[in-house]
């Protein structure tokens, strides 16, 4: 067992070697802390940036044991990891808690979690076969939104459901797994909060971001997004009992819907470091990275609040090749990846554009 | 010969291993530059967050010789690096460029090569024996200090000279070595500029930092400086002037003594990123570190105004225990360097804090 706070020279393992591992070492290096990683090929844009550089699969319990081995505290950068392979760190803490990444795995099991807990969502049901399908949508409403319990993201793995007849051809659109029929949800923005919660409790939440995606991948982040108090309140709220029912460590991403009234749905919640956080590297005193590594070390969490009004643009596939002009533009923090190819849509790298709050 | 600029996931060499080279190696990992280092010791600070460490020695050519062959472009953390080893880097670029360390480690020709270029300094004799200090002192006036030409920093090798009857002890305290002679300075206070100067000649100044020393060591650099205007103005042009002068790539720290009057004497000039440039992490939207970085990729330069007022505090020896009350300060950004031992003096950290404009 590790004594927290971890002391700087101490070893965060990172499970994962892409983007996020990658600004998470950055962030640890700050804090004189080491940092070793998992990562599924050699020179992975987290392994160029960190102590250790372990080459394996996420899934292997050997792998993440070894990791562990050598590391006083264990995180993760994306949160499809079984939990078998969890269990294989040992007395080495691991943080997010494994419940936060459990919960999350499932849709059905995390919109559950968070209506429990006083959390609203979308109307939803469990789909185990087509033959759920037509009553589902008639208690739902159509359209439908069909989903993998398990998986999927940037939109892969989801299928719109508009009548009854369409069922068999979504379910098996989706690959005829286990899945959610989420009712289609009447917002009118995505938002989303960034959130961390310490090993002693505290929590520290930054500034909502308005968020817009393209082809179910996200395009911008504005922050701190313009909104009215009560839904900065309810924004908080939710964060707050969300992090504490889950006995969290770490940051979490958790994306919000608007509706017209103002109501805030969650629509899911990212048990890690989140895309729609990167704002935070150039528009907060300590960004989100920090605050993660600050948490799963075990130390305090530092200051969430925004310094500037932030616009991050993700750099999706080919468009870092224009890296020479935003690289040239006084008002673009330029962050690239580390990344060999760049094929269409894979996250390349961001630009955060700074304008006074 | 390597084409700039260097795309991304090109590979900078960076002859230095401690915090300079660590923070350098940061910079380049949010542009997407790779990063070799040649350290004395495995696990070096800048090596812990490198894709490639190498262990050797400064002065051995072969060393620097394989650091070159991986790197697309060769930079340095410390100026006193020998002539004939930066000539093993071979057809690899090399920034800041030779001349300017060649220049910068003998405080003879540094103030001969300043004075040259109608920069002021204080009035200075070369010394080659201990017999040579009568007759400086009688032009120079008394006290006058007396330092190596070559080495020596942070107050080491340096010795006050009161009168003529101490000229031997004075000479054999600092090792009988080649010396320079400078008449004192009567200066107010010390400033220092931040400089970039890109491979197009572009350059980009900084905001004056004021330092404050103990013990000949840095203790609180604050920038900006509240200076009259045209002190400000006469800066950029010692900056300026010196960067064209030396056809220099890359970040130049250049330390001033400001008299009573406000005239500006240059005391001396760092070719490298330089510790009076810290609060630039912090303060500055691109740090010190980061146009270093694009200059020596030959990206273009970034902005340098300031964001806000910044404190940068040193922490030294065992000074860095107090971490954990650093870290829970909200006003404080911690930044550690993970040197494992706390020998004191060392620089270990450092902490800026930032106040409005």
């Amino acid at each position: 067992m590790s004594a927290f706070p971890l002391q700087p020279g101490s070893t965060i393992g990172i499970v994962g070697g892409g983007q996020l591992g990658r600004m998470l070492a950055l962030a640890a290096a700050r804090l004189g802390l080491r940092v070793a990683v998992l990562a599924r090929e050699e020179g992975s844009p987290a392994g160029q940036v960190s102590a250790v550089e372990l080459v394996g699969r996420y899934d292997d319990p050997a792998a993440v044991a070894k990791l562990a081995a050598i590391s006083q505290a264990v995180t993760f950068e994306f949160e499809n990891i079984p939990a078998a392979v969890l269990a294989a760190v040992g007395d080495t803490p691991i943080a997010p808690p494994a419940q936060a990444l459990a919960v999350s795995q499932d849709r059905v099991e995390e919109k559950s979690f968070l209506n429990a807990h006083g959390l609203p969502t979308t109307p939803f049901a469990a789909i185990d076969s087509a033959a759920d399908i037509a009553p589902a949508l008639a208690r739902l409403g159509a359209p439908a939104l069909l989903k993998t319990r398990r998986e999927g993201y940037d939109g892969k793995g989801q299928a719109w459901v508009n009548r009854t007849d369409e069922a068999e051809a979504a379910f098996a659109a989706i690959g005829a797994r286990p899945a959610i029929l989420e009712a289609k949800a009447p917002f009118v923005r995505e938002l989303s909060v960034i959130a961390a919660r310490g090993r002693d409790g505290e929590t520290a939440v930054y500034p909502l971001g308005e968020n817009h995606h393209e082809g179910g991948i996200l395009r911008t982040t504005l922050a701190p997004a313009v909104v009215e108090q009560a839904v900065a309140d309810e924004a908080l709220r939710i964060a707050t009992t969300l992090l504490a029912a889950l006995g969290y460590v770490g940051v979490i991403g958790v994306e919000l819907f608007q509706l017209a009234d103002g109501t805030l749905l969650v629509n899911e919640f990212a048990p890690r470091v989140h895309n729609t956080g990167h704002w935070t590297l150039d528009g907060c005193e300590v960004d989100q990275f920090e605050n993660h590594i600050r948490a799963v070390a075990g130390w305090p969490l530092g200051p969430t609040h925004a310094l500037a009004r932030t616009e991050m643009t993700n750099l999706l596939g080919a468009e870092a090749h224009d890296w020479p002009r935003l690289a040239a533009d006084p008002a673009a923090r330029l962050w690239l990846y580390g990344k060999r190819e760049a094929a269409p849509g894979r996250k390349m790298g961001h630009v955060n554009r700074l304008s006074p709050l």
